[in-house]
C-alpha cells in the first residue's frame, strides 16, 4: 500500500516532534510537509527544530523544508499541534481550504459541531462532522482530541460509565513538564517544587470529560450526567501525568468488578486493529505502588491508561491512581489514532 | 529564667536534627541529652550524626555524647522522633520511668488515652492525660503530634469546622522526601517520578484527622462526624507537603467567609504567645499559583499552614491547596509547640 | 548616617532581584530607582517582577515604579545587571551622563581601561579609572566584576599566587541554573542531564582570570603569567558553582602551606570591614566530601569561596574543589562589594 | 546453536538487573542461575528483586529461584556484580571450584595476574590467564572489567595512545547516581546538589587507566607511561557518566587527526562482530553542546563512548567531553563483551 503523505502544523514543538517520531515507521501515513512559525519557515527541519526526544530525529525529516502555516500545497490530511494562541484561525483556514485537520489544540474542542474524540470512548461522535459541514460550509473539517490530562481520566472512566454509570468524579493531577511544551517550564520554577496551578487546565478537564462521555442525540452532544472536579498540579516529571481519582457510581459494584470492567474494555480501535491502538487500552497493575510515570508511562507504546491502587473511598465510593503518557496518548498518539479511525471510516478518501 | 534541659530520642535522624536545630535558640528548653540507636551510642553527636540541614549543626550539640535510648539519667522532658519500629516500647519505658514523652512517632497516636495534639486545634485534649495516668499507672506520660500530612490538612480544616461544620473531606497529597527520613527515598526511585503510595499514610491521615477534630466527652474522644478520604503521593520536593483538598460543609458559606475564617483563626498558642507559635497559624495567599513548597514552606518559620486557590468544587463544595512544612510544623516544631502548651498548663512542673 | 539612594538596571532579572534583596538592609545604600526592559517600564516593581528568591520581596521595593533604562533622573550610583545584548551601550550612556556604573555585565570587563575587580584580589586596579576618564572623557565611570564562574576560581587562586606564584591552572565547572537567569534553562534540557557547554563561558573564565591576577603597570594591566584552561558544564543545581581545580605553582609548597595561605588570606575589604565583606574570604573545609552547593553555598552570607579536598595532582601539582555562590559572590554581592570599596576610596563622593 | 546457560552473582542489584536484561535476547548466553545475598536466597527472582530498569523484567527471569552465592551446581560461566565488600572471597571461591568468573567488581582488577579488560583496547591482556592459572592453581579463572568511570576515559584515550602516544591526562567526571547501586544515593544528598567525592573512585580511575593502556611484557603488565589525574563528582543524572578531559600527546597532532583517530578506531570486537560490540566504539558528535547523558548515553545500545567539544587546551594540549553509559558500557555490557571475547578465543570451551 502506498503511504499517504501528511502535514504537521507546529512540527518543531514538543508534540510536533512526537508526530514526526511516530510517523517515522507508520504503515499508512508519512510526514511529507512540515510547518511551523515564521521564525522557522524556510529552514531545513534539522536546523529549525531543537529536537528534545531521547530517540534521534528521523533522518527522513531532517532535510524537509519547514513551511509557513498556510494551506497552499499542503497535503489533504493535516495534524495540528499549534499553540492555542494561533491554532484557532489557522485550523479554520485549513478546513475551509479543504483539509482534514486532526488537531491536538484546545481551540475548537468545545465547539458543538466539532468532534472531541477518543477512539476507544466515543467513536460515534465522528458523526458530528455532517453537522459541522452543514454549519460551516467547509470543504474540509476539524476533529480534535482532548487535553493531555483529560485523556487518562476519561479512559479510566469510560469502562466504569459503560458498566456502572458515573455519578461523581474528583481528580487531582500531578502533571509532567513536557505538557507545557518547549522551552516550557523554567528549571527555577519547578526544581524541588510543586506548582499547584496550570492556567485553564481544570476547566478543560471538567468540560471535556463531560463532552467525551456525553451522548450524541439529534446531532448534538448531551453532556455526561455526572459531576467532575479537577485539581491540576505540575511536578518534576518529564513524561506521564499521574492522577489520583475518586469516583461514585450509579450501580453497586465491587473492586473486582471495576478491575474486570477495565481489563475487559475493548473498543473500535482494538476491533479494527488500528496501527496505533494499544492492545489493552486500560492496564491494571496489582503492585501497591504503581503506576509510576518513570516505569509505566511507556506501557503499550505510551497509548494505554495504566491503573493501580484500586480501593474504597470513604467520601465517594472508589479511589485509584491512573497514569497516561501526556505527549503520546495525551497528544500526538491521540491525534494519530483519531486519523486512523477516520481513515477506517472512509473520512480520508 | 534558667532553661530546662531536655532530651531527644532519635536525635540523629531528620526530625531529630530539626529538634536540635530548633532548640539551639529556644527561650525555655535546651537540648542536654541526645540518644539514638546503639550504632551511634557512645560517639559524639558531631561524629554520629550525618547532618542534613542547610543551616550548620549547632556548636553546642557537636560535643554532646550520644546515649542509648534508655531512661536512666535522662532529663524529665523527652522529645521522641524514634522510628516507629522501636518507638512503641521505648516511649512506654520512659513514661513508666517518670518522663514526659512528647512524641512525633505514630505508635501511640491512636491510643484512646493518649492526646493527639495540635495546640491550635484541640488543646483541651490534653485533659486525656488524667485518664492516661489512671489507666497506665505511669509516673510520666505520653503526648503525641500528628503525622506530617495530617497537620496541614487539619490546620486548614479546623477553622472551617469551627465556623461551618465539616461534612466531607477529600485530600490528595504531594509529599516531600524529607518525610521519609534519611537515607529515606533512593534517588533512583524518585528522580523524574511520582510514587503514588506511602505505606500506612492514608490510613493515618484519615484516622488522625477524625481524632484531632473530635470532641472530648466523658474522658473519651468522640471522632469528628465527617468522612475523610486521602490519596498520598511522594514527589521530588525536599521539604513541604502540598495538598489538594475538597470539602463539603454543614452550613452555607461563601469563599469570602472561608478566607475570613482562616485569616481570623487564633487559638491558645497565639493567645499565650508560645515561643514556637506562628503569629498566623493559617496564611491565605491570593496569587493564582500559590502556595508552593519551594517558596512558601518556610512561612512563619515553617509553622503555618499556607492556603491558596480557594474556589468552588463541582463535586463537594469548595476546593483549595494547602501547604505545610513537614519536618517543622509536621514534626519537630509540632512536638515543640506541644511541649510549650504543656508547660503553659503546668504539666512540666 | 543618611543612606545613599542607588539605582538598579535590570532590576527584574535574577541578579537584579539579588540586588534588591541585598540592599533591603544595607547600611550605606538604598534601592531607590529600579529600571528594566520596556515591557516592565511604568509598572510597579511588585507587578513587573516575577520574584524567584526564597526570601520574600522586600516591601519597600514592591511599590517602586520601574523605569526605562535611561539616565534622566536616576541616582548617581547605578548597579547594572543588564543582559549583555543591551548592557554595552546603556552602561556607556549612563557613564557619559555622569553616573558611576558598577556592572555585573560582561560587555566592558575586558576593556583595557575598565577595572575588572574583586576587592579582595586586585583593589589597586581601581586606579585604572584615571585612565578611563582620560580616554573616554566621561563624567561618570564603569567598574565591573567578573563572571560568576571566574570569581570562585580567582578567590581560590589569589592566595596561591601571592604566596607561591601560579604556573598552570585547569578548572572544570559544574554550574547552577540560576547563572543562566530567568526563565533561563528549560527543565526539559537539564532534568537528569548535564550540559557540557555554556556559550562564551570558558573564554570569559580564561581571560578574566588573567586580567584579575595581572599587574597594573604604567596604567595598563599586564596579564597574569600563567596558563588557564576551563571546561564549563551546567548541572541541576539551583545556586552555587562547584569547580574541580588543578594547579601547578612556581615555588615548592606543601598541602599544609596551601591551606594556611587560604585560611590566612585577608585583604582590603576585611581590613576596612566593608559591610558586604566576608570575615573569611576563603573557607577551607576538612570533610572528605565538601564543599557541596546545597550545604555550603551560603557560607559567609554567600560571599566566601569554600575550598575542600586539597590533595596532590599527578598531572599538575595540587588539586582541590572550590565552591562559590554564583548570584551572590558571583554577581550582585560582587558588585555591591565593589561599590563599597569605591566608597571607601572616595570614588562616590 | 544451543545457548550456554550462565550464572549471575549479585543478580538483584542494579548491575545484576542489567545483566538479566541484556541476557534476555542474547544469541549465545542465557541467564539460568541467579544468586544474591542470603536475604534474597530461596525466593523467586520476581519477588526478591526490586526491579529498577525502565524496561520490564524479562518474564523468563521472574520465576527463577535466587540461590546463595556459593559454587555448588552453578553454571561454568559466572558474571559477578557483587558488592566489593564480599566479592573478593566469593569470586576466588568460584574460580577455585572451576568457574570462569567474569567480574564487574573492583576487588581483583589490580591483581597482577588478573586481566583487566576492555575488548577494544587490550584484548591481548587475556594472555595473563596463563600466569593466573600457574600462580593460583585454580581450575577456573577471574577476568575483570574496569570501573564505570574508567571505561569512557580509556575508550577515548586508546585511539590517541595508538596514534599519537599519551603524555598527560586530566579528567573531571560528573557521574550518574546509578553508579552507586540501589538504594544508593539518598535523594536528600543529591537533589539540587553536587557531591565532589566518591570514595576510592579517583584512585581506581588513575590506576586502572594505566593498567588498561599498559603493555603485556614477559607475563606482566607494564603500566602506561603517562600521568593520569582524576576529579570525581556525583551529579543528579540517572545513567551516563560525563567527563571533561584534557590531554597532552607525545606526537604533534591536529584536532582533525584526533577526530579521525577516534572515528576510525576499530578493534577485535568489531572485527569478530561480537554480539554486544558497538559498530562504532567511539562516536564523535559535532554539535557544540553534546554529548549529554540524557540524549547520548544510549548511543550504540549504550556500548559506545561518545565524544564532543574537541578543542585546544591552553594548559595541556587538547580538551574534550566524553560520555559513556555507566551500567552498560561501564558494567554489565562490559563484562558481557569480555565473555564474548573469551568465547571467541576459546576460553569458554
Amino acid at each position: 500500500m502506498k503511504k499517504m503523505g501528511v502535514g504537521i502544523l507546529g512540527a518543531t514543538g514538543m508534540v510536533g516532534q512526537r508526530f514526526v517520531s511516530l510517523l517515522e515507521h507508520h504503515p499508512w501515513f508519512e510526514a511529507k510537509w512540515l510547518a511551523a512559525s515564521d521564525r522557522s519557515a524556510g529552514k531545513k527541519y534539522g536546523e529549525a527544530c531543537h529536537w528534545r526526544l531521547r530517540s534521534p530525529m528521523p533522518a527522513s525529516a531532517r532535510e524537509l523544508e519547514v513551511h509557513e502555516c498556510a494551506p497552499g500545497n499542503a497535503p489533504s490530511l493535516i495534524f495540528s499541534s499549534l499553540d492555542s494562541k494561533v491554532a484557532g484561525e489557522i485550523e479554520k483556514e485549513f478546513a475551509r481550504a479543504g483539509h482534514v485537520v486532526v488537531s491536538n489544540s484546545s481551540n475548537h474542542r468545545m465547539d458543538p459541531d466539532v468532534p472531541l474524540l477518543i477512539p476507544e470512548v466515543n467513536p460515534d461522535h465522528l458523526a458530528l462532522l455532517r453537522i459541522q459541514r452543514k454549519n460551516r460550509g467547509w470543504r474540509g473539517m476539524i476533529v480534535t482530541n482532548p487535553n493531555c490530562t483529560t485523556v487518562g481520566l476519561v479512559m479510566s472512566l469510560a469502562p466504569l460509565e459503560r458498566a456502572f454509570g458515573l455519578a461523581k468524579v474528583l481528580m487531582t493531577s500531578m502533571q509532567a513538564v513536557s505538557g507545557a511544551g518547549y522551552p516550557g517550564v523554567p528549571t527555577l520554577d519547578i526544581l524541588g517544587n510543586v506548582i499547584p496551578y496550570i492556567s485553564g487546565e481544570e476547566e478543560k478537564v471538567e468540560r471535556e470529560t463531560q463532552k467525551l462521555l456525553g451522548q450524541l442525540v439529534d446531532g448534538r452532544i448531551r453532556s455526561g450526567q455526572f459531576a467532575v472536579s479537577a485539581h491540576c498540579n505540575r511536578v518534576l516529571v518529564e513524561d506521564g501525568h499521574t492522577e489520583s481519582i475518586s469516583v461514585a457510581l450509579r450501580k453497586k459494584a465491587t473492586i473486582e468488578e471495576l478491575i474486570e470492567a477495565w481489563r475487559g474494555y475493548r473498543s473500535v480501535p482494538q476491533e479494527r486493529d488500528l496501527p496505533t491502538a494499544p492492545k489493552h487500552p486500560v492496564v491494571v497493575r496489582e503492585e501497591p505502588d504503581r503506576p509510576q510515570p518513570k516505569f509505566d508511562a511507556e506501557t503499550e507504546q505510551g497509548m494505554a491508561a495504566v491503573i493501580g491502587r484500586v480501593r474504597p473511598c470513604p467520601v465517594l465510593e472508589f479511589k485509584y491512581t491512573a497514569l497516561s503518557h501526556n505527549t503520546l496518548r495525551g497528544a500526538a498518539g491521540a491525534a494519530l489514532l483519531n486519523a486512523e479511525l477516520m481513515k477506517s471510516e472512509g473520512y480520508l478518501d
